[in-house]
């Protein structure tokens, strides 16, 4: 059931002993999000946990000094989770069938939980929390709005994608406005390459194949580049954002090789290209811009799979 | 003289026959100004005309169909100059004694016109401009909300930087509510890079010298540099945010060099350095994160000229 922004926040306030979850692999969203909703709960009194997967080193700063209570979870709440898929095996076949409400900003939303507060307009769960806060009287404190921000910046590129919207601008400028530093934060999260990381996107780069006229530009990323790199996988979220840079690119594609013959498969698109269509092909989904899928198989597979809907869509629409 | 914007305003209401004029090598924020001042003021009836520089490739849309009429200027307006040098050497010498009104945002400004409008604390000339045409009573047409956010998203790094504040924020947020497609232009200003720039942007990094321990970061670029990567200067602005994205860097330099043994040198820095101090030991200034000066030497001496005061800096505050 679709639920209001009040409606959401009625629910929270009945429950006690919560346990919030989000999408394995999280982004500044998901942890952002989660951050928010555990601090503003907890000053509220009630007694909240949380699981999350591994945090990106340039936000493990949202997470400082939060801990997990143990107890028995009376009731699970998702943040950012367009499915219950998406939460990882484990903690999908635990909690995906018990989820009371599920605050997000996916179109593609599966509706998989007994309530849900999704806002298709946000630019980011974050910006959904921070209207449910707003509208329901709760005082936004530095503690909470660095989270909220986080959340927004990242999910937006830090204002720059389609989905920013002047509402998107409103509450970070209010986020702003209790005294957050958010210029050093842009700074860590945006700005700021380790060298492995430098080296790692030369690598990819390097990588770079161009297919359907320059129209198309794929990034194969291997467990083997990885590991030459010495970086880890949830460090390298930003090359997703370089096959599409190039001038006259209308889909980027970005592969990254996973355990066991998986491929996570990231598309960002320009306009008129929907990318949330094309992963949908494939069981994914997400943005118009930025959306994802998973595949297993061998990489040649992947690319020719990846590639074939990718041109039929750019077909379809008379691109190519 | 110092003005507010009423009477900036009041000022620019009572003339007729204006010349525009903003720095050399103008950025978004210098063509966005001019762009919006002379749009606001044709459409009040006004004989407007303007001079600029080359203007870069991802800028020219704001400036077509613009096209500056022949007449003898009653009057001078500059907008986002700080000092009457960077105007140019040509227009310097014509104009720079008769600048009526300057519209800026440099801490650094020297008052050079007869009256000047300056908010240090705005984040871009644009957004002044955006202040001023509100707070008389101007209606924002999508037409002047382009340019206006042009100037301030590029002058932010997309609402990245420092100088970004929450009424930024809310400027931003108006201008979209005029309907312009921001997303579009975020992403050929933000988001594209030409085959030439990528491939520049590699010679650059492989260029890239350490100092300090890893705390300043070097590029020197050579007109032999852009003449192998067939791009021009003004297309490569962007490679002065490199060397302080690298981890642990708190001064990055980016030295430029120009016709006749000039090089213009940008200067990026990390909290607590202030690029403008640095640059103002050798007469340059700007703001606190991102400065700029010149110098006209041999390269040996520029690089050793830049990283002395560099260094200076750095153990005055105990850094190194």
């Amino acid at each position: 059931m679709n639920v209001t922004h009040k409606e959401a926040w009625h629910i929270l306030t009945e429950q006690d002993d919560i346990l919030i979850l989000t999408h394995r692999a999280p982004d500044g969203d998901a942890v952002g999000s989660l951050c928010a909703l555990f601090k503003v709960l907890t000053s509220l009194g009630k007694r909240v946990g949380f699981i999350i997967d591994t945090v990106p080193k340039s936000l493990a700063f949202l997470t400082e000094g939060m801990t997990s209570p143990e107890f028995e979870p009376k009731c699970v709440v998702t943040v950012d989770v367009g499915d219950k898929k998406l939460l990882g095996e484990a903690l999908e076949k635990e909690y995906g069938g018990r989820v009371l409400l599920n605050i997000d900003h996916h179109a593609t939303n599966v509706l998989f939980a007994e309530n849900t507060l999704l806002d298709a307009a946000a630019a980011a769960a974050s910006e959904v929390l921070y209207d449910m806060f707003t509208q329901n009287g709760i005082e936004i404190t530095p503690e909470i709005a660095m989270p909220l921000y986080v959340g927004i910046s990242t999910d937006t590129g830090c204002f720059r994608y389609g989905n920013t919207t002047s509402a998107t601008m409103r509450a970070a400028a209010a986020l702003m406005d209790t005294g957050i530093d958010t210029a050093t934060v842009n700074t860590d999260i945006f700005d700021t390459k380790t060298r492995e990381y430098a080296a790692f996107e030369t690598m990819a780069m390097n990588s770079m194949k161009m297919y359907c006229d320059g129209k198309v530009a794929l990034l194969l990323l291997t467990k083997d580049m990885y590991r030459r790199a010495n970086i880890a996988e949830n460090e390298t979220q930003g090359i997703n954002a370089l096959p599409r840079q190039i001038a006259g690119v209308l889909v980027g594609i970005t592969i990254k090789e996973r355990e066991g013959g998986n491929y996570r498969i990231s598309v960002r698109t320009r306009e008129p290209v929907d990318a949330a269509e094309i992963c949908a092909l494939l069981g994914g989904g997400g943005h118009r811009q930025a959306a994802g899928c998973e595949l297993t198989a061998n990489p040649r597979t992947v690319i020719s799979t990846i590639l074939k809907y990718t041109e039929e869509t750019l077909k379809e629409q008379g691109l190519i």
